[in-house]
């Protein structure tokens, strides 16, 4: 059975400046690599910043853009797929090309591009300000043997969000977040619960200290489906790894058959 | 804004002695009412015992059994509502009267039935044996200026359950229990977040000690809108007691609001 050594990278790099973040993110990537990690996984938002008003709207690039470009060629020299967020300006034939979404890309360990997620669940004045929401669900990749599933932050914070990837199979869930103050809770206990209740691996990746108006916690996790925490980080910037164990998946599902004993027809109300 | 004040008993009685658990029920709802308590929670199956094997058949009675009633007299006399588990032999007019229900039931604290509830979702072989499963996930009743809704033991590990009632407006939902080792993570972890992620009051109220192949954890708990525990029981047979604050409630909505928030558009997968 495959198994995926991931990476976190909790940090918040300069907000408004790219070049600087995407420097991070390859030392990041070439540490990670340097001791075994298959795929690296950085926060909601890490190429430009969050709290950067109208920065958002002009540092935003489509999926296929230069910083994506940088980060395929990033992850093809070390070796290792790299998932993190970023402002994505709509391409041109889309209906809606003057959008900007909440994105997070994956791009594979040569270089290619697995998945682009667009956020679903916009959280706060600050977000419904500057982006729009998007509307697929569910976003995966296969990856090492192991699938991937693409969330963001509040999202995750939604237990349907979770459940439909574990419907689609999702076997470790990427979550790149901005959780702030007072909101601890959420990588303390959220996050090992949504591994538990739905039988998954799930890496949360925050960003740290303050930025315009927020306080950003840390409190990155990995967690298992025995809703126990792999790795976890403190306050500040750190590189975190953990293994994601598909055999001790299997094992686990067939313990805790979840997906097996609910009743959907009972769930009308939720939809 | 009411208040109610909640009582838990953790206790597994005498498995099989139908006649000894009214009399700790008694017990229980006399020193409860003597502290200001308005309701009483047992556990699930309390009434004859959980593993008592065919037992469970036997001793099975109807919603307005004479259980119901001695219940309803020992409720009106302290003056205190009181929810509790038993195994519920179908009516007679009922399409399928042969049927047993894992069921709750809450009676006022007048004597009255409020509501009955019937396990939807049966846990593992000894309940499949025993019970046929329901069919109305959710049941509610109003008590003193608050919306209690009831489901029991592995109902409330899927979050669908609990967002249901969400969605109907429960404000303190009951959660009578038999969680056995090695499942102490969802009186621990599970509990707090389903109260979190649906901005209600959650009671679980859990059974002790061994009985038959099972080994009951009890550590009974009363979460609240923002995850906290208010009354944490141990491992032993314990009555605890915490308040439900309907004002700390729609406060804590106005903060949080999941339900507002939500994409039930984006949700069909789950049905």
């Amino acid at each position: 059975m495959p198994s995926l050594h991931t990476a976190l990278l909790q940090s918040s790099g300069r907000p408004g400046d790219v070049a600087h973040n995407l420097q991070i993110l390859e030392d990041a990537a070439r540490t990670a690599a340097a001791t075994g990690a298959g795929l690296l996984v950085c926060p909601e938002l890490f190429l430009t910043g969050y709290a950067i008003g109208d920065g958002i709207h002009r540092l935003a690039e489509p999926a296929d853009g230069e910083s994506a470009r940088t980060i395929g060629r990033i992850a093809a020299e070390h070796g290792i797929a790299v998932l993190y967020g970023y402002p994505e300006r709509a391409a041109q034939d889309e209906p809606d090309s003057d959008a900007v979404y909440n994105s997070a890309q994956l791009i594979g360990s040569d270089g290619s591009h697995l998945a682009n997620y667009r956020k679903t669940h916009l959280f706060g004045c600050f977000e419904h300000e500057w982006f729009t929401p998007g509307q697929q669900p569910v976003v995966q990749a296969e990856l090492a043997g192991v699938r991937i599933g693409v969330i963001i932050c509040y999202d995750v914070e939604f237990p349907e969000n979770v459940r439909a990837h574990a419907l689609a199979g999702t076997d470790l869930l990427l979550v790149p977040t901005a959780q702030m103050h007072p909101f601890q809770f959420v990588p303390e206990s959220v996050i090992p619960v949504r591994a538990f209740e739905n039988q998954m691996y799930v890496a949360y990746v925050n960003r740290v200290g303050e930025e315009g108006e927020f306080e950003f916690v840390g409190l990155s996790c990995l967690a298992g489906p025995d809703g126990v925490v792999r790795a976890r980080a403190g306050r500040g910037e750190q590189l975190v790894r953990a293994e994601v164990d598909t055999a001790f998946l299997k094992e686990s599902r067939e313990h805790n058959p979840y997906l097996h004993d609910r009743r959907p027809e009972l769930y009308g109300p939720l939809t």
